[in-house]
């Protein structure tokens, strides 16, 4: 991606971003976001978008999600409709993730999933 | 939405369509989607997604999802990146939905969920 200014969510869409986290959790012995503090950033995340006042129809939805099948780059969440794929490590990714792209519209280039990372 | 056909995915989108499922499953009493046959039309999607070989990166995601929070209009499905919402009944609603806009990016205007219709 080049250029990391998104616009505006395209008129009619009912959230103007949507974030859906991995919350999958494994439990015959493979690894799972769920590991990996998944949930400690959904729950991070829902808390700042409440906050910030940007909950809502028209405005942002952080959701939970089962698994999104790119656990090699594990814990991700992405955001609709950009399509804007993230791998996080602690709370202050998260911090960044709805400062910068869910209230602002820039997406944060250094938590970007890399292109190849699947399951 | 005046025009129903669909243009493909952005480039870079590590899905080409990504649908979710509402499976939220109230137990206080509540409504939620679980109540109407949410999980059989999960079930349903994912089963014919892949039994037509378009499972995958570059392809289509069947996810689950926790509360969409568009309760009102349930059971909801949301396929992004168009953030085209549905609200189906049964089977055959799922059946088409497939065949029609994940298969060929045709929205199924009967079934789109009414822009009014939030929790």
């Amino acid at each position: 991606m080049t250029d990391t200014t998104l616009t505006a969510a395209p008129t009619g869409s009912y959230y103007g971003r949507h974030i859906f986290f991995c919350l999958n959790d494994r439990t015959n012995g493979e690894d799972s976001c769920a590991h990996h503090n998944a949930q400690a950033g959904f729950d991070r995340c829902k808390a700042l978008v409440k906050q910030a006042g940007l909950s809502g129809p028209g405005q942002v939805r952080v959701n939970k999600a089962g698994c999104l099948d790119r656990c090699a780059a594990g814990p991700v969440a992405v955001v609709y409709p950009e399509a804007v794929w993230y791998s996080f490590v602690d709370e202050s990714d998260i911090d960044e993730i709805v400062e910068s792209h869910l209230k602002n519209g820039q997406v944060v280039e250094r938590l970007v999933t890399p292109a190849h990372l699947g399951r």
